[in-house]
């Protein structure tokens, strides 16, 4: 599984289980939206200081971004 | 701990492991020496793409590069 994708479908996952939408997400953190929904698809290649900036709108160890996800 | 320490960290502790010298490292797996050893250092931001490339070359999934260290 490309790393992107992977990161994408973690990053869905733990923000939606925050309760927040994409738009409020990025706006509380000060994220672009179209950029978190470009990570989320797998679109985007970051750098790994983005993910790590967004491990912690988190709250969350950057591992858990790049745990293989569940089938 | 910065994001990219730790993976430099890592990536040192990993290589090395191999018995691979930074050089060796990079010619066996088409990196520029000096581009690993900038990561190493943590002095680099490289994508996930880049890490998820030096993952494959070290046979190792993505995800132990950004393990905590030991301190």
């Amino acid at each position: 599984m490309d790393v992107r994708k992977r990161v994408g479908t973690n990053l869905r996952r733990l923000r939606s289980e925050t309760g927040l939408s994409q738009e409020r997400f990025a706006l509380e953190h000060g994220f672009d939206r179209t950029y978190i929904s470009g990570i989320e698809r797998g679109a985007r290649n970051p750098t790994i200081q983005v993910v790590q900036r967004i491990a912690e709108a988190l709250e969350i160890d950057v591992m858990e971004l790049f745990a293989r996800p569940a089938e």
